[in-house]
């Protein structure tokens, strides 16, 4: 990047706004992806959605990347400047700009951490459904930009179910506004939907509008313990079925579980094969008849203990306990690698019993907990970036994981996005074709590729053999 | 449209499935859209996927419109051949393929009719909730294409909430599927959301699997009158501040209900200035709590009666009543236009108050009701096509009404659609770099413009001058 174009940027946003020092670069070469890094020409923190658009238009002139980043909390490199150019900051962008009780709306800027947002409407017994893990660092700028999941994904949905209205900036520096405090809105193609999602490589995001709901009345916690990992399947299948939606559904298997207890000390047994912590809220007496015939299914499906939480301290704890567990994985050993393939709920007890089995086959430490109900797994492998002949092994799993997951009828990722780490792996999903319409719509957007470039879209794609 | 292209259409499909006679092109030369009908050149009735792949292979190559019908119930010309062409009928492509209990969707071929799906899912306790009022006659393929809403639409979201994949035939013959039985998938950019709403303009969808919930257990419904239209709008506001969401908040406005009391002759009172049809559904309990806690808003706000159904049969005579507005109006006068200028639901009041005083200023005749929950309102005119000096004074109302609910942070279309009718305003709501960015998409999609051109992209669009 030459100093004619980094003048100009100072020209726009200001000297004190531009960081080139090595040690900034360093601190954003790298995201939450292990063996991903690479050096950004700068950083830089603009204050308004015009400074972004003068901004750019100068990379649009100068086809210079821009990498949009939020906490940098993404699992698939998608916020690692891995073709240089400007890192873009939102640290200014990071105010509640209203709460529309009328309209039940939230409109926010892209730097406000997420759950600053949701204790924010609950303040006003309102509810912002989506929780992803990293909720307590991650902004919601860049939840949308990955369309974000979470613990309460199988009943409420995904960040893409609450954005409404949104502002972005566009390669050309144009500035526009999609959608609205509107339930319905059909002018024209859906391109808030579309720009959710599309891990910065479509526009810039500058500004949203989020749906709220009313917040439940009541809610309660479960920990259901089971001596064989099938059985929890089961009974995720079988809550379903005897149709019941539970608020959350989440699973950890043993590794996970010996995990979490030897890390947060919550009381969590570590001889069984699998818990489900379950959740349930609404209204008293629903939440109350929910939860027990879901303890009559645990206990039909062999649970061996199913033990309501009494307060909502012990229902907190149980939540950390499912929240910390990739922190409590990631202690185990130098690197950790958090993957989300995802399939057909009913599919669920298969997937972990394959994951198994590929992780004793390329003999990888492979534990696994996730949105049971969703069908939406987080098999994590403890292993070593140095260790270069087990890394091999640990790609050649995951290699193993996704093929199955889409030979069960699933997808590469739930939540994560592609990033740069999944792009080899997007034709699997959605094909030869699907991946040729995709970088069509790319080029729409962003015909010189600034927009956060070499995401989603790989420069080798692996062949995959049906197996 | 030469005849070695017929004969071709007749080697994929047979003889018996191509149309050309007068008749036939007559009859598919129109849909419910007045002042819209031209003829196309062929109509067509397919019997697999595969077959639409090779008829849209051939209709690129030699570049003829193909446009995709369902009942043809669109009220935006979305379905007429304005450009000849094609006509693509799904006739036979009409099963329900599969429901899968355990995973919770229903997968169907774009010919099955809503209310069907709707009844075999309710069969077995599950609830698709989409219920455009044209359910009893449209299909499925037409509400996804047109991302159809209705009368559930405030609790649980239009058609696009409920598609979790499809099977879409590109322009260049290609074969795609997208998303699936799953409850996340962040695999590149959401062409599932992209391609429901897109009106046909990108792809031919040739199969779609939906999401289902569980059937509430218990609903009940209520009329409120008032003698003053604001407030039944203050009561929508103060229903939803009140941090309930009802199934069904819909409006009648006095014309409307005279033209539904003289066509059905359900009791309604036409002394009253709005009734509100409200509804809720769920557990027992909370259905009871939440229908108290509404009359006493309803009371508190001015309604001179409130009745609650005594029966199932009583709640359905008033649904009906409000879904037959449309065909009670439409019998005041040969030509009936429906809109659906949408706004926030905190607007309702001045919108419906702006409406009258639009139709006032242009001496013509607009009745308005709709889903005041979601702020998409249906104002209505009755009018004579052959009445030249009128079609003119309604066009310049329209033209308003359009304009003010843009000032109101509304939008042009709630729910039917863009259409060749609404095209010259499109720029009104999403701007002109919106609507560019949009026109790239469609070239992305569909380079030769054959999927139904001249829907949504305006050859000339209107200037609006900002009130």
């Amino acid at each position: 990047m030459e100093q004619a174009v980094i003048d100009q940027l100072i020209e726009i946003i200001g000297k004190e706004n531009v960081k080139t020092g090595v040690a900034d670069k360093l601190a954003y070469s790298y995201d939450a992806t292990p063996n991903f890094q690479a050096l950004p020409d700068c950083i830089i923190t603009p204050r308004s959605t015009e400074e972004i658009a003068k901004i750019v238009k100068l990379c649009n002139k100068e086809k210079i990347p821009i990498v949009p980043r939020g906490s940098g909390t993404n699992l698939a490199a998608g916020t690692c400047p891995t073709q240089g150019g400007v890192v873009l900051l939102f640290t200014y962008l990071n105010n509640i700009l209203e709460i529309d009780e009328k309209n039940l709306t939230i409109t926010v800027q892209p730097g406000v951490i997420t759950k600053d947002i949701c204790d924010a409407v609950e303040g006003k017994n309102l509810f912002y459904p989506p929780d992803p893990s990293s909720m307590k660092i991650s902004t919601i700028g860049g939840n949308i930009n990955e369309n974000s999941g979470g613990l309460r994904g199988l009943k409420y949905g995904v960040t893409k179910d609450y954005v409404i209205g949104l502002e972005a900036v566009l390669a050309n520096g144009e500035i526009i506004r999609t959608g609205g405090k509107l339930a319905k809105d059909v002018a024209g193609y859906d391109l808030t939907k579309l720009l959710v999602g599309s891990e910065g490589t479509l526009a810039i995001i500058t500004e949203a509008t989020l749906k709220l709901l009313p917040k439940p009345k009541a809610k309660k916690t479960m920990l259901a313990l089971y001596k064989k990992m099938e059985d929890a399947a089961e009974t995720v299948s079988s809550i379903i079925e005897n149709r019941i939606i539970p608020a959350t559904l989440e699973f950890m298997d043993q590794p996970t579980i010996r995990a979490v207890e030897a890390y947060a000390n919550v009381g969590l047994p570590i001889d069984v094969e699998a818990i489900l912590l379950i959740e349930q809220d609404g209204d008293y007496q629903s939440v109350e008849a929910d939860m027990l015939k879901m303890k009559d299914i645990c206990l039909e499906n062999d649970a061996i203990d199913v033990s309501l939480a009494n307060t909502e301290e012990e229902a907190e704890g149980l939540r950390q306990a499912r929240r910390t567990a990739l922190s409590a994985l990631a202690r185990l050993s130098p690197t950790t690698i958090l993957e989300d393939a995802t399939v057909p709920r009913s599919e669920i007890a298969k997937m972990v019993r394959k994951i198994n089995d590929i992780a004793k086959k390329h003999n990888v430490h492979i534990a696994t907990f996730g949105h049971a109900g969703d069908g939406n797994l987080h098999p994590t492998c403890t292993t070593d970036l140095r260790n270069k002949d087990e890394m091999e092994r640990v790609e050649a799993a995951f290699e193993d994981i996704f093929s199955e997951a889409i030979n069960l009828g699933g997808t590469i990722t739930g939540e994560h996005g592609v990033g740069e780490m999944k792009s080899p792996y997007l034709a699997w999903k959605i094909g030869e074709p699907g991946v040729e319409l995709m970088r069509q719509i790319k080029l729409a957007f962003d015909p010189h590729n600034i927009m956060n470039p070499g995401k989603i879209f790989a420069k080798e794609t692996r062949k995959r053999v049906v197996i």
